[in-house]
């Protein structure tokens, strides 16, 4: 699919924008070169690659500008994922070290946390300033300035309630609680944003109409963007280690509230239950790990989870069935199919 | 002087800010009610004082629209003070207690600290917001993103050598390195930004001659900044608890690389030394606090701190000489006295 070709031109626009960029000097320079290091490593560039079908589908074709406006979005998630993996004390991301434990060849533990949260505050900077600095009109830079801000603060909103949820007993989780983490937390910035931060650039968004595509992105953003999470969520228990990158016990171990876990646990016996209670979010055996994967297949849960998931698809699909755009329809289907 | 009326006005701002603004419902909605209480209860609302006289020396005559701007950059730095409790591990902030520790009497201390880490990243898109919506043209107030932006991109540089000099011996911190900290990470955002974000949104900002101003609002800044921060190392050590808010042996505790810290290690005997190194980073008794401030003074290093604070007040104040603003004179002065 068109994915990777995209993919390939966003990485070579990354790469030019580090090698470009001020990033301090001596020792600060240090620390921050963890940054290009951690993002080139891996990832998928969903998110630029979707910034520029937005501003595609409202007619622009300065391809090479809106490019370098998109690497935005990509610096956005990383920056995301630098705090999650503090939050979440992970230690490894795409196959190497996440952040904090980069810099724990250097510096003591706590310094490693602190650099992490500030190196991913940095990279925030850089988000913003990606926009600020493309070749588009000023009026236009701000709408999208506005666009990423608004998405931010819906982010923070989803990442509150899944901390909070994390400390909630599975007993007391509700499926729709975990739905709006997903909405709030990974949806809004990973498909509906980058759509409509690209349509926003493009020529179309000053025509009175514009209004309405835009409301369509979102809506296909916020479906596709939930499937997507959901999707996540079942390799996170089902997928194999190799393809996405991180150990497929971690979800559980950490006690991450996922929907296939929220479901298997809302439709389990009694001694379903107990178990789930007993094995979620502690190291887990090769046997236990088993034991969660065949709850969570006995009582439905996986595939009510990627029913509700190709059921989003669909929705988002029809919500964009006036806008032609083959990539939209290519990218929900692959992220029913995808592996990793 | 006329700080402590621009104070009320702002807190009164602040307040409104806070009751019209949408922070989430339910969980979510408690969890970010810890910001207004955090950041009405204390602070000296510097930052957006210097906003408004910023607005005032470009000729702005909308002073109300310009308060309610002028809170992003009161909100930015509180945000940077969430985070930089998290990483300094402090507990108490303006007499009570910081945001991970005030989570503490809902959540367990890891997801405390990772909710305050979300929410300072909250509050940085309020930050933003302020600006976004108020009631200027959309050509200035991007001119305003773009400064807090490039400002934002400072202070974490500031922040990632703070940190790295902190696990650097004190025998290798150089005085010089000290005030690049004060200058990146305090100086940057707590005068020159607001001035000269405030300078952006006023009708003078668009004459020609607009940069020339906006140089030497930022030359006040650097100097006065780094000025307002060296007076805070020495209240940090020889400061009164009830004014300042926080305890006088924090400073030392934490082992924060201060002016005269540094000053009073190069100029010191062997046996000076010695005890410094001996005492530095721990928890103190009355004694050994009362020798580090005793090795200050006889060192000179207080003297010498204060002459340089003393000696960068009146260069900013030469910097703005043609600009007439008793506020700013005022203010210079105000930062050598304070004694909070």
């Amino acid at each position: 699919m068109e994915l990777s070709e995209r993919k390939k031109r966003i990485d070579d626009e990354l790469q030019r924008f580090f090698s470009s960029q001020d990033i301090g000097e001596g020792e600060i320079e240090k620390v921050f070169s963890e940054i290009p290091a951690f993002i080139l490593r891996g990832g998928k560039r969903v998110r630029p690659a979707l910034f520029l079908e937005g501003y595609k589908i409202g007619g622009g074709e300065r391809i090479d500008e809106c490019l370098r406006a998109s690497l935005s979005i990509e610096l956005c998630h990383n920056y995301f994922l630098m705090h999650d993996d503090v939050m979440d004390r992970d230690a490894f991301r795409r196959g190497g070290k996440t952040l904090h434990k980069a810099y724990e060849s250097d510096f003591d533990s706590w310094t490693s946390v602190s650099l992490a949260i500030n190196t991913g505050d940095y990279t925030n900077t850089l988000s913003f300033q990606s926009i600020l600095v493309c070749d588009f009109p000023k009026d236009r830079k701000f709408e999208v300035v506005k666009e990423l801000v608004e998405t931010q603060k819906r982010v923070y909103e989803g990442q509150c309630l899944d901390l909070i949820l994390h400390e909630t007993p599975l007993s007391k989780v509700e499926v729709e609680e975990v739905l709006q983490v997903h909405r709030l937390k990974t949806a809004s910035y990973t498909v509906a944003c980058p759509l409509r931060m690209g349509f926003l650039l493009s020529p179309r968004a000053r025509e009175p109409a514009s209004s309405e595509i835009a409301e369509s992105l979102g809506v296909y953003g916020r479906e596709v963007g939930t499937a997507f999470q959901v999707k996540d969520d079942l390799l996170g228990l089902f997928g194999e280690e190799e393809e996405t990158g991180k150990p497929v016990t971690s979800d559980i171990e950490e006690g991450k509230r996922t929907l296939p876990l929220v479901i298997a646990y809302r439709r389990g016996t009694e001694s379903q239950k107990e178990e789930m209670k007993s094995i979620v979010g502690k190291k887990l055996s090769e046997n236990e790990f088993k034991t969660i994967r065949e709850i969570v297949k006995k009582t439905d849960a996986k595939r009510e989870s990627e029913e509700m998931a190709e059921e989003m698809v669909e929705e988002g699909k029809r919500a964009v069935g006036d806008i032609e755009s083959d990539f939209l329809v290519d990218l929900a289907d692959f992220i029913i199919e995808r592996s990793y």
